[in-house]
């Protein structure tokens, strides 16, 4: 550990925590292998077992090892779901369904659409936009909360199909809409809000990924506005790039 | 703050400091305003002042907000920085420079290639890789950490060049190469190692957004492999989209 990190006065557990996530991450500790024992990791960094302990717990809740009784602490799988960016691509095809799949609609309602949905849209700031909140599950594991809006002039109907179909494709298509293209996406990360940690199922300093993303018609005209929180330790975003050779 | 949130036993100061982030992340709370006094937050928690004091150090530590003397704690304008990816965008231009910069190389070494690198440049494992670690600053803030691999043989003067130009099109082009392409992106985002957080100028707990890239010749070649960690906290990822019009 570095004096540098040692003088901000950061406490040693995080720090502990810190070099066996860097362990983990960069590849030197796999998934199933065993982590060293707070005896080991104490000696190593020079702390008492209660600090090693507190840096191996503080792992745990972030999901990133798991003990089991009597032969010690384990990096987890993690399973680790692709979700493919790109021009055509949806959710659920990237992770092998049929449909865009939406997730279970946790609420929705009609409202004045805030001034920077509005412009999204293309609508009058204040006009009416349905909001659709919906979380995504993989396996029984929740992946992803997404808030969608959508113009109620364009899609009145639009929350009532989601929930019927749980796909965006399907109610789109309920609603004549046969193709759409992602125009925008924006990337950023930050630490899960208390609620996006309880809805997602992650522990105490988790974080996610935010996608902000604008759907059109082929011609242009704006569809669904999204913003897409994903449970980082869960996810990984491969963005499409064109083949040069254009094919 | 959540009754789940409250039963994992996660301290309040933290809770406290997450509702404050969400205000901010959410847009209740906008870059130059002020925070409520430790006093207003104690109350509206019900906390006392010592564990409101400590909710602002811990935002204030990721430079989210920051106190001024006499006056306040205010949320800081946190310039965020655009970084498109797309398949001819560079790092610079899209920050608005001239040429596609690496930024300042710390540390270069010709040495054999780890597996997973040696299969994505396409050479044989343990064949000579130049390895270039660079660190990108703008307006003197660091942005991103970047750690460059490439094929030794077909480029073994790279490092110098990189030392030399400060630019990867420009060393490139000193060693004959005029264009190349992504290939591939992928994003992640994780906790800062410690010596991320040292060269990135980020506080405890703070994120990277974390970049694996391939570029390659027109031809599909493979020429790069690099792995960027970006500061989450200044830096949105553009994804750029093809216009399906075909434009």
């Amino acid at each position: 550990m570095s004096d540098s990190a040692r003088a901000t006065g950061y406490s040693a557990w995080r720090l502990i925590a810190e070099e066996l996530r860097a362990d983990i991450t960069e590849g030197r500790l796999h998934a199933g292998d065993r982590l060293p024992t707070e005896n080991a990791l104490a000696e190593r960094f020079g702390v008492n077992r209660h600090t090693a302990r507190q840096a191996i717990a503080s792992l745990a809740a972030e999901g990133i090892v798991e003990s089991r009784r009597g032969s010690g602490t384990f990096v987890t799988g993690g399973s680790v779901h692709i979700h493919r960016i790109g021009m055509r691509t949806r959710l659920s095809t990237s992770l092998g369904d049929r449909h865009s799949a939406a997730g279970r609609v946790l609420e929705s309602a009609t409202e004045p659409a805030p001034a920077d949905v509005a412009a999204r849209l293309g609508i009058a700031p204040g006009a009416p936009a349905v909001r659709v909140e919906a979380l995504r599950t993989v396996d029984g594991e929740p992946l992803a909360l997404g808030t969608r809006w959508f113009d109620a002039a364009r899609l009145p109907d639009i929350a009532a199909a989601l929930r019927r179909t749980s796909s965006v494709t399907a109610a789109l298509r309920a609603s004549g809409i046969d193709d759409y293209v992602r125009a925008s996406t924006v990337v950023a990360a930050r630490h899960a809000t208390t609620s996006e940690a309880a809805l997602l199922g992650l522990g105490p300093g988790a974080i996610v990924l935010v996608t902000e993303a604008l759907d059109t018609l082929v011609d242009g005209t704006p569809l669904q506005h999204q913003i897409t929180r994903f449970a980082a330790q869960r996810v990984r975003l491969d963005i499409e790039h064109p083949d040069p050779a254009g094919a």
